[in-house]
């Protein structure tokens, strides 16, 4: 059972998702920067794991406060929200983490709480908010695993599994386990996902840990594998979902979703509610995070690509709802049009 | 001027296109049989230039007979024949110079020449090939030119530049070539193509060396650049192309091009008629060649993927001719339908 992020009496204990799948190391973090540091430098991703973390971070940040004054202490903690806010642009999940456990703080400020009730509060929020997470995914991995038929093949983008989330199911993943829990026989197929490789490092390892039948292939293979028939289903996370269902997520997936309309094979987006974001009515509103070139142009130390070539380097791309067959979150399945569908689900 | 492979009177002089963009080595190849480990290993790649590359290797291979029998010396011409024609299955130029060269043999000893002249003619017939390869290029530079609008920006997968030819031109990039020297102001977005890397290796290195812009992205990238308004033209190499249109190119070409229909996008193929099989009717009947998962795994000794993992390494795939906007060859500019006018070239 993977859970890459935990709250413990020492700090945040965080599993370094940067040196899988050669080298398991848990990281130990001891304040709120910390934790920034490991959401902006991908210690930690995925859009549910970057929340869960942004509220451990700023439970952390409140606890380590060592001031008397409650002025200064929520000046503290809206310094740390900022700080966090700031880590990574894309994933909603991170500003609705944030928003919550600074709600949870004006809510115990207007009780009359004493600033160290307030802290022990934010460490029990934020340990809600990780709990709620996992219960989210095994409801999604219900609804999903129901979607997908027997014998059949998943393929699947980046990674939106346990390592992407709160841990244990997953979302895409959680889908395929769900199924499995079911008794279902499926076998995945990974995109290795350039240039950070979360399909050939994490899905692949999170599989192999779990004894479910995983293919890696490259990212301009999967046109391939559908041409020859070897997809019966796609199956992806999401870093932010638009009002009107327009999906954003790891560079690469408008491709897949193209491609699976083209072999009409159904494309699956899986997320908890808390990656729907109704303030964004359509997915041109997305923030599309650009990241280091040296991501693209070097592995490690060994450089792929000559000396001071121009790369563009966006992390994410937008699938359009029309391309999108079902959003499958812990209240149901979610289909066209999905600004309805969507919104009745936010207010079952 | 790029010039990937030449004949010299000490060998076959070649260009290690492995190590590049770092290092620019050149290899000296003695015997037939280390031109076929360079054809198999990629130090040479690339549908024209691995048929040139098999003509110097039959004329070397000749060259180093030491017998005087001309039966023995048939026999040796065959078996360096079947030798280079087991080094790679897609590219159908490396079949067509092997044919050829074994045609002038068959001739020349009909003719009654000794062993040194039959040496002789095959190396002249192996040069002339590399000649008539520059001379393709040049002319396809010139018919593709005309396709592409100034100022615009032309998206190519792999590398179909001079390092994939006999050189100077190259297919793909002969034809941005060819719009420049027309006094056009183009860009290309090369595509990294995993996993050999040959947009970012080569493709980048090569254009950077002619002074045209060039911007690099990964694979899973190109459908955000076209969404995007990015790009104006796909063009790309073949290493076969059927009778009725269907291409067999770089893993991955196939994406493109459902992406670029997808867009509105003019999708060209550019390739010399020794690319174009006529006896295989449909890209169903193109051998698509598997390569070592280490290529997908491994990048040099780094780890990429658990240990034991399944991996798919198609090294090819195919897009069917009703993606295919044109097919540039050196006879000129064909449309669909592909069976009556790449038949018709021929017959030019």
């Amino acid at each position: 059972m993977i859970i890459p992020v935990e709250w413990t009496d020492e700090g945040v204990k965080m599993l370094d998702q940067r040196l899988l799948p050669t080298e398991e190391k848990w990281l130990m973090l001891k304040t709120y920067k910390e934790v920034a540091d490991s959401i902006t430098d991908m210690v930690v991703r995925g859009a549910p794991a970057i929340g869960v973390s942004a509220a451990y971070g700023v439970a952390l940040g409140a606890q380590n406060f060592v001031g008397t004054n409650m002025a200064d202490f929520e000046e503290e903690i809206d310094f740390v929200s900022q700080t966090l806010a700031k880590t990574r642009p894309t994933a909603v999940n991170l500003f609705w983490a944030i928003d919550r456990m600074n709600r949870t703080f004006q809510t115990a400020k207007a009780d009359g709480k004493s600033i160290s009730e307030i802290k022990q509060i934010l460490i029990e929020d934020s340990k809600a908010i990780h709990e709620e997470d996992i219960e989210s995914q095994r409801l999604i991995a219900k609804f999903g695993g129901e979607l997908l038929a027997d014998n059949s093949t998943v393929l699947t983008h980046c990674n939106a599994g346990a390592l992407a989330t709160g841990g244990v199911w997953g979302t895409a993943l959680g889908v395929v386990r769900g199924a499995v829990a079911d008794g279902k026989s499926i076998s995945v197929i990974a995109d290795e996902t350039r240039p950070y490789l979360q399909g050939a490092r994490l899905t692949a390892w999170e599989l192999l840990q779990d004894d479910i039948p995983v293919t890696l292939i490259t990212d301009n293979m999967s046109g391939h594998v559908m041409k020859k028939g070897r997809v019966q289903a796609v199956v992806v996370g999401s870093d932010r979902i638009a009002a009107n269902g327009d999906v954003a997520n790891k560079i690469g997936t408008y491709m897949v979703a193209v491609l699976a309309k083209q072999h009409n094979i159904p494309f699956y987006v899986a997320a908890p509610l808390s990656t729907v974001d109704l303030n964004c009515p359509t997915g041109e509103e997305i923030p599309i995070e650009e990241r280091n070139i040296r991501e693209i142009t070097h592995v490690r130390d060994i450089q792929l690509a000559p000396e001071g070539i121009d790369v563009s380097n966006y992390a994410f791309d937008v699938t359009p709802n029309d391309l999108v067959t079902a959003i499958i979150t812990e209240k149901g399945v979610a289909r066209a049009p999905y600004s309805e569908s969507l919104r009745k689900q936010f207010e079952e």
